[in-house]
């Protein structure tokens, strides 16, 4: 099995859809190209020619206008630009969730290993694994006993998957609505999960899928147990991730990166390649490869040591400028 | 389905019992009222009328014994206060256990869904789920493969629950014995999990039954993956969790509260509504609501932030205190 | 069922194997005594006479030549020392693997409870749990839902595992070798886990089996939720760790250790008999016994506790030196 990354961009349509059916469907208003087509669904941070886009906060208008998407749906009548298509509507998020839930239906399972999951040859799975609906899955991998895959998840070849993992929950993503009862508005998530070839998946750890892009885990990475990945992220190949680590969602990791035990990496950030992070460390922004990181919020592993060598000083400062005429502690 | 929060005190007897019957059974010393009768079990910070309830320490006999409870199993015979009952005992805890064991009986599984569990309409449960014992689930919820619901868990209306996740798991609840060769004694749990209506639960997350009164997730609450929740926590309404949160038992979490990955609370404490804590945090004691919050042990966030950068600042401070005559470092 | 220690180094040959077979299964060259007899697979640091063990770091040479070990595979033709044989080979690590798959080769499994698998009287098992093959299982244990119990894993008597426990998941342990596009090679392991008498394993926890040697959890110990235990640990009698405790590989960690919520502890150290280690802190190295202690990395509680409040008094330090004509903040 192949797995092109510029395949990796999934919710496509299986054929394009007019925008006049998008405009009743969702009863949007129309503005700027009537006849377009629209051929999938994407996130802003990597839409292309033909998705389908949403935003509802005049600050992300822009970027969202000049994006690379064909068809946007807005919660305000603004100029559109050429060669575009606005679905306008007062909750362009609902509109949003309305046509992902058409397109990508939840499909019920009636046995652990669904008729349509492909499985390649020389692999094997234990029992009591749950296998989705659509889900592919190469040649010489071991699934281990009660792991769960859910529907679209794409396995490559000889990887590992060891007990009590899950691949492809929901996205945690959610809009507030501080008005209503019930505040938290799912974002309902449409996109997969990709284990390239080589990975290998300790017990326990979840992966969750994109809203509408892929999470994927890189050729060759190896990741502990207990392991937490969100959604959409993007890890390179040959990581090493030590047990209980966690990264937020649409973090992109670069190959050869290593997390030691309980690392929390934020979301929306990018680790460098090589980049070796300590043990408890709190990554909250981006980081540069090639260098090693220590501390919660994280900095340069050395700095971070002198740092708590000076602070072991405090008290002898404190004496320079109080002689012990009487002695404080 | 409808959930009081009135009517979240479970662990009620089908018919009252008798302090005859509880003094025989277990062995104890009737004192004060001998014609009480016994209503249900509980711990003694949430004792009501007719409950029965357990101390072996002697600074907490003035609590116990001035609580709503109206018989108290107790290592020392002391003066019962008027309309109570006292079963005067060696080992409380022990005759507490073996009346736990005997009302609230472990009852083996056959199957993987009991035929004493009631399914609301619209429920999907998807494959390798087990629901245990007078289990009740609400009308529209999605219980996704590899689930574990333990006996008694009740779960309202529009709940979706991830891959791998467990509800109503023991009590992680010891006494130490030192004398012994097996030192920890167990204290059987005889509590629930009670999932309110329109919560998410993430993949992999557990939440542990109360010792015998309720865990219980608010309405609307989201949690995200590996979230353990301690027995006999009380999360509010419109939580959110971030990944790999940890709560101790007997906490409570107001309304609206922001936990963010890797955040661990303690046990027997209470974060006021609206607070939100940033990632790694370390929440040691009470916090007050509608505030930020970071650290461990957790401050204000901006104060916290202040402290960050004095400590940056240590050098400096020796460098005005020690004139670079010789540069140290 | 009687679990001794000194039986506890699991990787036994069935019968011996002479070095002329494994000299040619391997394609080694032999060195030394040639009529030598190897009883089993150890790991550097426990090997006993009889066992095979492989080294490839020259730093390591010594150790490795002048332990216990028989045979020894290693990538470089030196003076072999009396008694021992050695197996000479460009790739120890791949010639290793080699070995431990032939002899513990994956035994697929095709049903959730093994034939071969040992249960003890009164002991109960959930519905959809996972037994390997040659799991032995004590008396009176109470296994709950969805637990997957690995090959060859050995649980004693009155043992209490809760939802989702993996026991047995591969070791975490790769040798990299950056000049491959898979940089990460496996080493296989063929160690066991091993869980004492009225040991109690909370919701989630994870176990994994030791390289060659056995990972042990010490009888009465008790884990809460979601705990990660690397392989080859080995956890004393009595010790109590809550939820989200991480335990890095071969670490020791003596009885009636007390480890709080989200405690990380690194490899290859030992955490002394009656150590307390608070919350969240992170153990870098091996700490003396009956002290308390926290911190990441940790220290003397005490000390700690001290030095959060010296860094508080940063600012009057900094006034001190800077009396306020102009206020700085």
């Amino acid at each position: 099995m192949v797995l092109l990354r510029q395949t990796y961009n999934y919710m496509q349509f299986e054929q394009p859809v007019s925008v006049q059916w998008l405009s009743e469907f969702t009863g949007a208003k129309l503005v700027g190209d009537h006849n377009q087509l629209a051929t999938g669904i994407n996130e802003i941070h990597k839409v292309t020619k033909g998705d389908i886009s949403f935003v509802d906060f005049e600050k992300y208008y822009d970027k969202c206008l000049n994006s690379a998407a064909t068809v946007i749906i807005i919660n305000k009548e603004v100029a559109c630009p050429d060669g575009k298509t606005l679905l306008v509507i007062n909750d362009p998020f609902s509109a949003y969730v309305k046509i992902v839930k058409h397109f990508r239906p939840f499909e019920p399972a009636t046995k652990m290993i669904s008729d349509s999951a492909v499985i390649g040859e020389g692999t094997h799975i234990q029992p009591g694994v749950f296998v989705g609906n659509h889900v592919r899955i190469g040649e010489h991998c071991l699934i281990h006993p009660n792991v769960t895959i859910y529907d679209h998840c794409v396995i490559g070849n000889n990887v590992v998957i060891h007990a009590g993992v899950v691949l492809g929950a929901d996205a945690f993503y959610f809009k507030r609505r501080k008005e209503r009862e019930v505040q938290y508005d799912k974002l309902v998530s449409c996109g997969r999960v990709i284990i390239e070839d080589d990975v290998e998946i300790g017990a326990g750890t979840t992966i969750d899928k994109g809203v509408s892009g892929d999470t994927i885990i890189g050729k060759g990475t190896k990741l502990d147990n207990h392991i937490h990945i969100g959604h959409g992220a993007v890890i390179g190949k040959n990581c090493l991730f030590a047990a209980q680590v966690g990264v937020g969602g649409k973090a992109i990791i670069e190959d050869e990166v290593i997390l030691w035990g309980q690392v929390g990496v934020s979301k929306d950030l990018t680790i460098g390649k090589g980049a070796v992070v300590y043990a408890q460390s709190g990554v909250p922004a981006s980081l540069e490869g090639g260098k090693i990181y220590f501390g919660s919020p994280v900095e340069d592993a050395k700095s971070k040591m002198r740092e708590l060598s000076w602070i072991k000083r405090i008290p002898e400062l404190w004496e320079k400028l109080n002689p012990p005429v009487k002695d404080e502690e």
